[in-house]
């Protein structure tokens, strides 16, 4: 932003009408809550759940849809609320920059490394043998790329980022720190002895386009072949993604799922938090696994499972519902004179 | 310990008192377990379950409290034996130091940053724009704190710890190595294309005074506003808090948890391990929150529960007593003539 | 690979017979699965379910055993395919070396440190005072050995990984980027006022030969003594082990996996994904603990075991099997006039 922002610039950046009493001169600071904005900040109001938060608001005025326009607050009215808000921020978003430009002298990159114009190179970065890297690219302090690593235009890599050897990541891509991407899937051959031969993976890991993967990730690379990531799918913090995993495009995976070895995940797939899928499945396209599922076979498309193993999820919310019923059904054929005697089934 | 410690200045240190046989002037080399110690090494008794080796240590005293005061062992009695343990773990600390003093010169510190008197950088830390580092801080070798990141004094950053932009510790705090604070929260708006479009995330974080953070977990920044670690407040590894989340004071949460957006934890809550808590929830003060738990609602003040979806301890526990019953149960209801077949219910 | 590969050197390689039509003098050029291979790869056959692939595949030739001898596709004819792959990545297995030799002068070495010969310090690496470095090792870019660590022989220590302080490594052993070995352990007393001291954690970490530990583990280290990691071990991804744990010799655990503080695990243990286990148990050797499983108390030597609390999986398997008609019970007690109304059970 280069000049300072009113209320009437903004409602004009998100397409919005101005409506109510505040003067379109106010200088707007920043983007907020119902509950936390100050009467220099601007927030958005998408969930009659706050209505009352709506009434007592401090903000200068609320983005907001046309059914909230008869209250006394300075609205910008907007189609989709949430999405003025998304744009708000993104206008209001804070410098973060490093301070540091181009590439920082005290990053290692070996001769053979290719780097295109307005890339950024943060201190102490290590890029190995025959890496390279896209234009705008951003590699953060301390990110380590390892051999034959290829990093699409305009993609950031945030701090401390491992990138392991012949890792490609697509343009527009955002990897947090942390996150390590191509380590040796777990493969072992059981040997005479109990022990276990290591069955080198030889593989990569290929990511796509507009990606964002979270913080502390491991992405394993393949066997042979590739463990992929599609375009426009975006990943949360602490996730794991086994060797030969395949998934799809516009999938959202939130944090500490799991994902085991070459298991196929089609488009739109969303994961709830901490679930976990077993081995050389297919999850079909839109599909929604719940938090905590255990996805032990496939899922068709379309589905949605939750449970551990893993239901289609009315059916798992009936059988929870019947046993929390089960300690009173026992008291009452206790009372009928039927006694259940438990691990006395015979069949 | 500038002295050779004796048996006599361990048990004075720790407020103690010497009983049994063995010499005040015996010197003391460590502390140890009843088990493992040495004749050279002290440990402590404070659980009857371990009795048997209380009569067979090798330890020169024990550290208990005066029930066990009969015994032939030499002694070191003490109210609390586990606190008086604590007090000889902390006289026998091993001196871990790197070996490298105040500020490494391959370190990489923009101009822009303060660092305050007695501060510790280790060796290729980098240090962005705007940065504050309070006094006697000691940020470790590889570590990244990113622009406008304030640090209070005596806070320990380990070694390739990542602090993310804006990010604020309080003071006497420590974050263990990999930990990232201050990634970017997941957060997405769904796009026509069923893609999804970054909702950007302005906020912070800001960790408080006291508080422990283990290796390797995420804490990502706040929408707008702050994601909040209150005062004393001890996370283990691994573990996941979300965007907006807080947490008060002199909570206790056990590895591999994560918590989802927005959610608020009050003070004095403990967590078992891999627990997961939905978005948007309110966990009320003193309330514990089993291992592996699967949190959908909110938690009132005080509250145990467990399970998935999680019910108060004592329901979870009849459930799952009765579930148990239930093969049983089936069997004796086929002898009384009774079919049950799965999904017939009609309501 | 000096030369370029054939098929007929590659059979010999594995110690199989060439059958079939292809040509012992053709050019390999890698290894592939059945359905990606290219007419240059071969691939191997070692399950039926895969069968139809074996009439389609592309490959150059199949590494296979006996049992299919009578295709007409060429087969290199071993006695356990899954090994001769494994053998055939070995011999395809790319140069991911960094393109860095010796120790790299941007890596920081405090004086102290002894490094033996053949030992390869990559870029940014840091070590602190008194470690010492085996012959033949790895210690990738990044990556921080703290005060006093020991590697030894022949080890690799990937990019970004952090060895804390006193932390032992065997022979032969690799540790993936951004795993961290020896923080300090979870233990806190609990204060009067609600807070909580921490119990220092004078112990340390020694991890065994020929041990395999993925990205963004967590190993702690002990209060006093030595959290152990045991020879040939396999540790996957974002696993974490608390202070004092001995894992035993040849086990393999899966990722996400969680082991509470003291338990003993013996030797050969299979672990699942997500797997959680309690502190102070005993996990016997040759037991396997099945994905998601929540191991509340002892599993005796050779048992598989399962669930939420885990049971003996068999039991788990009926359990889940007959809550899963309950709710068809449940509608035909209703019929049969007798209701279970939840929690009135009274005993």
């Amino acid at each position: 932003m280069t000049e300072r922002p009113t209320l009437g610039w903004l409602a004009s950046h998100l397409g919005g009408r101005l409506c109510g009493m505040a003067d379109p001169a106010s200088p707007v600071e920043g983007v907020s809550t119902l509950e936390a904005a100050s009467s220099r900040e601007v927030c958005y109001y998408g969930n009659r759940k706050y209505a009352k938060h709506l009434m007592t608001t401090r903000a200068l005025s609320v983005i907001a849809s046309t059914e909230v326009e008869t209250t006394a607050k300075s609205l910008i009215v907007v189609k989709d609320p949430y999405d003025g808000f998304r744009m708000a921020l993104e206008l209001f978003a804070p410098d973060r920059s490093s301070g540091f430009d181009g590439v920082h002298p005290s990053a290692v990159l070996h001769p053979s490394v290719s780097v295109s114009s307005g890339a950024v190179i943060g201190p102490c970065a290590v890029i190995h043998r025959n890496c390279i890297i896209g234009k705008g690219v951003s590699i953060g302090s301390g990110a380590v790329l390892e051999a034959g690593v290829f990093v699409g235009d305009n993609t950031v890599i945030h701090s401390n980022v491992t990138l392991c050897a012949e890792t490609r990541v697509g343009e527009n891509t955002v990897i947090h720190s942390g996150t390590v991407v191509g380590s040796d899937g777990f493969g072992f051959v059981p040997d005479r002895g109990g022990m276990h031969r290591k069955v080198p993976q030889n593989g990569n890991v290929v990511i796509g386009s507009h990606v964002e993967i979270g913080a502390n990730c491991c992405i394993d690379r393949a066997v042979t072949g590739s463990t992929v990531i599609g375009d426009h799918t975006k990943l949360d913090n602490l996730i794991q993604v086994a060797h030969n995993v395949t998934i799809g495009n516009g999938c959202l995976v939130a944090a500490q799922t799991g994902i085991a070895g070459s298991t196929a995940v089609g488009d739109g797939v969303v994961f709830g938090g901490q679930a976990g899928v077993g081995g050389h499945l297919v999850i079909g396209s839109a599909a929604v696994i719940a938090a905590k599922s255990g996805v032990t076979k496939n899922v068709p498309s379309g589905a949605t499972v939750s449970g551990n193993p893993c239901r289609e999820h009315m059916e798992t919310l009936k059988i929870a519902s019947a046993s929390a019923r089960l300690p009173g059904l026992l008291a009452a054929l206790k009372t009928n004179g039927l006694r259940a005697e438990e691990g006395t089934e015979e069949t």
